[in-house]
């Protein structure tokens, strides 16, 4: 019954979100005490030009477009 | 003011899209007693690479690939 | 595997939430040609000093307390 | 630490994004005093086929076409 | 029809809480030219035995109890 | 950067809440290559009577009482 959600900058490849979701859901399945199959985890990747830490974008174009 | 979000798979037509919304906002304004223009109702398409159950992507070609 | 997350004031009934989680499994799965049991529905209670509107909280004893 | 998430209708300019994102974090931090590094600000841009008000898409053409 | 969703530790006051939503409302409609009315903003607490930051929760007295 | 949220019935004691965070953050830090100070976990705990899988709450005490 668990949902994981992974809000990361895009740019991982399919292997490693593999792995991550692999991972993820064993290890909570184990501590958790549930079924694996119970576990879903939900990759949501976002653009470097939506994600900001203190107030800056790491995508350095973000502030030489308009768009 | 109630914020319904829907996470499923992408692949639904948008005329599902439309009735989901549709639905759900009758229904939620009907049974928690508010009006129909306060239920917005979001719906979040995942992709197949980025949402797995069991550890698994429900996408065969995620093992194949690096990216 | 879809998954549900309804935000809303605190306040309502178990019978209401109950016949929200019943009406919105049944109907997203219909609409969705999902199972039943992949459906899973959230319901996340806001309470009314944590969720504004134009900028103000629906309860008045928001702005009369310093905590 | 904290972490600002802003569901809005894709179509804003990266400029304004730049100013959300600036202003929130800025704002955020003078009022909860933290520093402007621990504030994180996450757009996420939704289709207007993809959010509905009242149980209506805002774009007319969600109306028309099957997908 | 934004809706901002603000994550942080549980703690600040209900006037701290107000301006933080008046100001990001206020903000909000001003550079994405939207109405006040339109902007929603929930805040959600979260407890300090709950929000991890390098794997280390802020609370100390999480690494001694059993519950 | 990357956040990640647990979704999960609560119940958890916190030492499975610490082992949780501890590996996640771990092994995130590890497959995506980014610092441990830069990932956080938050863990959202639902109660029983806000959660349904196939439309049905796991606590059967949700059909009983009215509130």
């Amino acid at each position: 019954m668990p949902v994981v959600k992974v809000d990361m900058l895009a740019g991982r490849t399919q292997q490693q979100k593999n792995e991550i979701a692999e991972v993820f859901t064993r290890e909570l399945a184990r501590i958790a005490k549930c079924e694996l199959a119970d576990v879903q985890v939900v990759i949501n990747e976002v653009g470097r030009k939506n994600w900001a830490v203190g107030g800056v974008f790491p995508d350095p174009s973000a502030y030489s477009d308009q768009r």
